[in-house]
């Protein structure tokens, strides 16, 4: 395995070192020295496996995947991005992904069973025996991104009348005990939780001491259909390693880990990211072009429309440009201000808001937090922009003109900033999505309106 | 403690519970019902109890404190944001603080330390005992952000010649011991870690078993001034629950564990979405608003400057606009629609850069597929442009030109926004910084040159 990690004295970045394995692998490749390919990808983590499947420019993806085959474990599989392993899962053969599923933990196995189409997806649940079978239908039953689907079944419990030597004396007779656990789990004679004991405590104390007397009663739960973003938001609060999740009746249905959780908290602030940028659902850059195109020209379009709608304001305005065509080169600076000075409002309440920083009855406190800011940046800004009008066109009028337009307009993004995205979050829709849009638009009509609308009123 | 989470049929999000409980006390304590505040901030978790202090409006926070003061445990001050517990912090005795300090990890320990002032901290140094000193101070010898900051340097170790019994019995010896850990790491003679064993496996083996046959030799450990970023990179990759920090000679330092990187990943995220969005150094809705306003104001400066750049651009075409004034309601549709499409290109390569999935081998093939995606959508958006302004102002001529133009600034946005950052990052500044500007002025330059510039050659 990769030794070079357990050199301290070398520093270079991580991503780096994989570059060179990959780019070691496609050379010998391209050279078809087959058997160096073989060497160089033998006993290596599951996670380097995929990062170097998925590195390959897709052309040659298929025939490396073709001839390493019998090497990718389904552990491999499962760290795979979507994209990738939906392109590569049709090369193996029906047992070949009954077996990886078998070998896997229910939340991984789930992955890659979700990627099959339709009938592939049949034939493997048949080749896999019926216990498994039934387990990965229920998994299926619960909501998209809901604990349930994130959980997986396999957890150690026990009786609050045991002593910890008999948990210890009890993991040699479970089946399928879970590769990675950190807490086992007290129940009630319903399979309700009553309480938890991390590992750690289990190996600190005597084998006879009751489980009662070191479990820590106070275990939280989360039902099954709750949404991730929230059970990653328990997780990172409390700071916990793992969590049962319980079905409708309080029962422990499975439980979930924090590596789970990782890649949770990644990809919901990724999307963040990526929904306020106006580009969502693209997460890798290893997607298809066409869909990627597709996925960003809704969201150009609306700019498109906003355009026009900020076009048709400043047509409204003829007879203003025609008398003064330096209210023409100073028309973008209003409105562009409003829209960055907005932006920052959005992204602070957006991530606010994500977090769970921003509660309901604090919206008003972040309105008028986000207002004076607004007052003293626009004060500023107003004061320095009209200054340099002045300068310029030697009109005092067009430097008040703009001065005003200016402040007005930050003020509006201010507020605008702050109550959109809270508002949308209160009806249920993605403020990172929509907002944006809704921002610019109000603050390019506004912008244009007010700077266009003063001078008319002003100097004709 | 919140009873509540072990009801599943209580599908209340977090958030909205423990809103409840922070509006309950705020409510008590208005009243001036100072028992009810008590018992209901008795046996609070630490991370509930940084909550509601968090949530009172600053000006009654103070208050609040010196009530609760002593129920306030160093716990509950670590949960606390950093301009929160700034402060409050002045509001604890230098015993206080030092017995705070001293019941608490010495990751979560160092955070409490460094928001005192410098006065306040030689004291509370002094208050404790020589050894934690001496460990503090070595703490604060590593750069900010690196692995020796986040790391813990309570460990567990045992030699490869003991048995899996030996580490159990050895805890019982072991003064420090962390409170929560996952892993036990074997080291040779050198302290230097040479295998891991997760408690789980020590469970799940007889007492008798020796360490060198269950333990994993294939130990990953950073260096103790690795990045926090490449640290939780490396975490999230290999699904790591705790891993060594070793120092310059490769001996362990210390561990980091799971939970310590949870924060790590939310934060670098979280860093992505602000400085995108021209908000850096801005994480809390709690911080004053002077401090938030001067952060902001640099940015808007910028994007000030920008504009100016960019009027001084339209001022050129003076002529042009002069004649048709039709160009100047159109003229803010070819900057604005350049500058969002580079923002969507912007924001999937620093997210890519961010999480590791654009090396350094595969810039050309990027840069290929931006530009592909540009031409598609920047086609089918001048082509719908060029027909609305056909139809608005009857000039096939001044179709031709907003078309043209918009494609080609469309174009160079696609170009601009996978080669900036990549640039930015390769000499070491922030892409999400200090991309958005230089974007943002490059499509408005270009987009009024090419669509001013173009009708003055083709209509005067």
């Amino acid at each position: 395995m990769d030794e070079k990690n357990l050199d301290p004295t070398l520093h270079q970045e991580p991503a780096e070192q994989e570059l060179d394995l990959a780019h070691l692998v496609e050379s010998a490749f391209d050279a078809e020295m087959l058997d160096e390919v073989f060497s160089l990808t033998s006993n290596l983590h599951p996670a380097d496996m995929a990062d170097i499947i998925q590195q390959f420019p897709a052309q040659k993806r298929l025939r490396l995947v073709e001839l390493l085959h019998t090497t990718i474990s389904g552990e491999a599989l499962s760290f795979l991005e979507e994209s990738v392993r939906e392109q590569i899962l049709p090369l193996f053969t029906t047992a070949e992904v009954a077996a990886a599923i078998h070998e896997l933990e229910s939340d991984d196995a789930a992955l890659i069973l979700e990627d099959l189409d339709e009938d592939m997806q049949r034939e493997v649940l048949d080749a896999l025996p019926l216990e498994e079978r039934i387990s990965f239908e229920k998994t299926r039953s619960y909501p998209e991104y809901s604990a349930g689907r994130l959980m997986q079944r396999e957890v150690v419990l026990c009786c609050p009348h045991w002593s910890l030597g008999q948990i210890i004396d009890s993991l040699e007779d479970i089946e399928h005990l879970p590769e990675h656990f950190y807490d086992v789990y007290v129940v009630d004679d319903d399979n309700k939780p009553i309480g938890e004991i991390p590992l750690s405590w289990i190996l600190r104390h005597p084998r006879r001491t009751p489980v009662a007397k070191v479990m820590n009663p106070e275990v939280r739960s989360v039902p099954v259909n709750l949404d991730q973003e929230e059970v990653a938001y328990i997780f990172q609060r409390y700071s916990l390693s793992s969590m049962p999740v319980v079905d409708q009746d309080g029962r422990i249905a499975g439980m979930i880990t924090v590596d789970d959780i990782i890649n949770v908290i990644q990809e919901e602030a990724g999307d963040d990211i990526l929904k306020l940028g106006g580009v969502t659902q693209e997460t890798s850059l290893y997607g298809n072009i066409i869909q990627a195109s597709l996925s960003r020209f809704g969201w150009l379009f609306i700019s498109l429309i906003n355009c026009l709608i900020a076009s048709f304001v400043i047509a409204h305005f003829e007879q203003a440009l025609e008398s003064f065509v330096v209210l023409a080169f100073l028309m973008p600076i209003v409105a562009s201000m409003g829209g960055n000075a907005g932006m920052q409002t959005l992204t602070i309440t957006v991530r606010s808001l994500s977090i769970y920083n921003l509660r309901a009855g604090h919206v008003v406190s972040a309105i008028k937090r986000e207002l004076s800011i607004a007052a003293l940046n626009g004060l500023a800004l107003a004061l320095i922009l009209s200054s340099i009008t002045l300068l310029w066109t030697g009109s005092l009028k067009i430097g008040f003109i703009i001065g005003m337009a200016l402040l007005f307009n930050v003020l509006w993004s201010g507020f605008a900033g702050a109550f959109i995205p809270y508002i949308l979050h209160r009806v249920n829709l993605d403020p990172a999505i929509s907002a944006g849009p809704i921002m610019s638009t109000t603050t390019d009509v506004i912008g244009f309106s007010l700077f266009l609308g003063l001078a008319t009123l002003i100097l004709l």
